[in-house]
This record gives structure tokens, sequence and C-alpha cells, in this order.
């Protein structure tokens, strides 16, 4: 059982269908107002609401900012690579998937899967043996994509292999290469590798890569964190893909 | 007097030669190989070293991540917005300028500068008017950044309008505009301003904007947060940029 604090990570679970509900607790005194699009949505989704101490929820949750408002619910379901295959069978745009190796900070994990969200990936793609990420806190940076977004929990690489025989792509990111992001066509099914900042791209990943690319950055200066290179290497995908749509008539 | 913490983090701050400092604390059986870059450097400057047991080290430093090497300095000067008109003026290549306001972690606030430095930018202006960051908070994430990256802190827009004047054009990113990034030319003097996640931009640097743009996003998703944007906006001002010199032979 997790718990998840805050308005917008209930509301997001709620609304997200994928978790099992056990319980929403409300503080005693909190504005009911506040929390009417929770409620009605449980009621819709028959989980039961429980009125509280506040102090109970304090003990309950990392500091104070759950702001009134704890769920207890299952843990995220992670989907599993035959699920993915079919919910790229049933997308209406090529695949764009992002998969992550290294990552080791939870709250990095949950900003990077918002700009995933965002940035229009499909799904998620987390390649660790052991999911040892406190999900409190990732789901808070991740402002309701953790809820969202599917996300796979591969530990080797045949998952990929077998997106690759689905056709997509697998362009691994790594520092160093000529071919720039800006070089490759990211229109078509894409899977988007970045590696963690201690090791980079696992040997197993880079050996099965149809292709490498860089972002191009100022040679003195440091390198781009994961969490920001997911972004932007994100960013350039949906770039590619808005400038081949036919332009909104004003 | 502020401490800096680890290896990367002194070194980087060496190097920048722009604060002041006042020792250099190893812990006891530290391996001194480790260290002998910073020894090296320290010697140069004429920064004294002492030996020091690790428990000191501890008791002064923000958890254990120090590695045993902990220095004392003066803060980390900021530019005033005279001394950034100036180091404009002697730049070969157009400004780019990231302007942030109402950004409130220090960890993102680190992320953000790292970003910024490793995309070009050169110089970080911040509208706050109380500096209430932990500079070990915001040392860490930006690897060395904070150190070397010009920052300015301003609490007004007249620095703005100064540089505005000066030839560069102030484009303010905000959400459901039409206008996106990739739609106005970030090759000229450019100043990138970002607003915080609560508020966006605030009135006053809004009302001397010279172009609104949006980074497009997906629409049922979450923003972005203000340091992924910031990356983002800075990555397609230094991708525009590249585009512009002329392709290097093989």
């Amino acid at each position: 059982m997790e718990n998840l604090e805050g308005r917008q990570s209930v509301f997001a679970a709620l609304q997200a269908r994928q978790r099992k509900f056990q319980v929403i607790l409300i503080s005693h005194g909190a504005h009911q107002e506040k929390f009417q699009d929770v409620l009605d949505l449980a009621a819709e989704l028959q989980v039961p609401v429980k009125s509280v101490d506040r102090k109970e929820l304090d003990a309950m949750a990392h500091g104070q900012t759950h702001g009134g408002i704890v769920a207890l619910a299952g843990a995220k379901p992670r989907l599993s690579a035959d699920a993915l295959i079919d919910l790229i069978d049933k997308l209406k745009t090529p695949p764009l998937l992002l998969l992550i190796e290294g990552i080791e900070d939870a709250r990095n994990l949950g900003f990077t899967l918002r700009s995933a969200e965002a940035l229009g990936a499909h799904a998620v793609l987390i390649k660790k043996h052991v999911w040892d990420f406190d999900p409190v806190e990732v789901a808070r940076p991740a402002s309701g994509a953790y809820e969202r977004l599917p996300l796979v929990q591969i530990d080797t690489i045949d998952p990929l292999i077998q997106l690759q025989r689905a056709g997509l792509r697998l362009f691994g990111c790594i520092a160093g290469t000529r071919r720039t992001i800006y070089d490759v066509e990211m229109t078509g099914p894409t899977i988007l590798a970045i590696g963690g900042e201690k090791r980079g791209l696992s040997g197993a990943v880079r050996s099965i890569c149809d292709n490498f690319v860089t972002i191009p950055c100022v040679s003195e200066a440091t390198s781009l964190s994961l969490s920001h290179a997911s972004g932007i290497i994100l960013a350039e995908a949906m770039r590619q893909r808005l400038s081949m749509r036919p332009t909104p008539s004003p």
C-alpha cells in the first residue's frame, strides 16, 4: 500500500484509474470545496472517504505538504512489454518512447516523467533491476504525470529488441558523437535512450542502438543532467513532429 | 563566509577565480592524489590548505557527501548590471542571457544554471529581492556552473530596460501564446525570460517583453517545470545559432 499526498496527486491518480484505492483521508476542518473534484470522482469510483485528525495525516505523510488529503492505494502498476506493444499498435501517431537507464534520484525521475508527458512521450521505459524509488518523491515533482504516463520497468534488453522488431528505431543519446539530435529524423516510431550521469548508457543498450546522437553543448562547460537532456531531446522530437503537420489556419 | 563541499565544487571555484578563499580543509587520511589538481591550484593562488579530522568536516558540511574536502570562502560575487553591459560588449557572439523569475527551489536553480552554461548562456539574471538560497544546495547540482557562470541579481526591471537599449531583445516564455520558440529568431542579442510555476512572469517583466513565446506541449498534460523549460528554450537558441555557422569540413 502506498500513500498519495496532496490534492493534485490524489486527483491525478483517481483520474488515471490505474491504482486500486483503499481509502481517501481528509483532515477535519479542511475546506471541502477545495476537494470537491476529488470527492465527486471518489464517489463515482466508489472509493471510501474518511475524515481524520490532521495530526494523523502529518504522521503518515512526508512532512506537511499534503494540504489535508492523503490516499492509501496500491502501487501504480507497471506496464508489461507485451502490453506496451499493444498500446503502440493502437496509437494514431508514430510511437515516441523514452528509455532511461541509471537514474538514481527520485526527484529527477519525477521531473523527467513530467516533461516526458508534456512533450508527447507515449510511455517511459526504465531499465533498472530493482525499483527502489520512494513513489511519493517521484510523484510530487511529476505533477500528475507519474499517475498518467505508462511506465515499463525492464531489466534486460529483450523488450527493446522486441520493439525494434516492431519497427521502432533506437537512438542512443551519448556525449561526444558527431551526429546531433538535429541531424536525425525522430518523426517515425522512435525510442530515445538516455543513460545516467555516472556511467552513461550500458554496453548492452549501446550494442543494439540504431544510431547515436548528441545534444550540442559548449565544450568547456559541464554536461547536461540526465533529466534536462531527456527534456531537450523530447522537445526536439516534438518540434520535428509538429513541423510535419499542416499549419492550422488562423 | 560560505562552505564549498566536495572536490568538484572547490576546484570549480578555484578555477573560476571569483571568490575570496580563506582556507581549504582536507581530512586526515584522504588520498592526496585525488586532490592533487586542487592542491596545485591552491598553491598557485596562495590559498592555505589544512589537514583536519574527518569528523570536523562532517560537522561543517551538509551530510557526508564532501568526500574529504571543504573550503571556506567568501560568497560568490554577483555581477552588477553595469558590469554585465561591459561583459556583453566584449563578447564575440551575440549575447544570450537567461532571466529567471520566481524560482524557489535551490536544487532546481542549480540544475538550471548547469544547463544554462552548457547551452551557451553568457550570464543568468535572477529577479529576486532577497537571495535566500542555500549556496551549497545550488552549487551541488550545478556541477561547477554556479562558480563559473556570471550571475546578476536584480530586483527591478531597470537593468532589463538598460539591456534592451543596448540592443538585446527580451523574449517572455509563457504558456498558451500562439507563437512558439521555433517561430522566432534567437540568433541576435537575446534575453530569454522564464517565470516561476506558481505565478509565471511578473506583470512588470511582461510589460517590457518584445515578444512572447511558448514551448509546444501536449495539451492534456501538465506544464513543464521552470528548470526544464529553461533548458529547452536555451537548447533551441543554441540550435538556431549553430545552424548559422558554416558546417565544419569532415
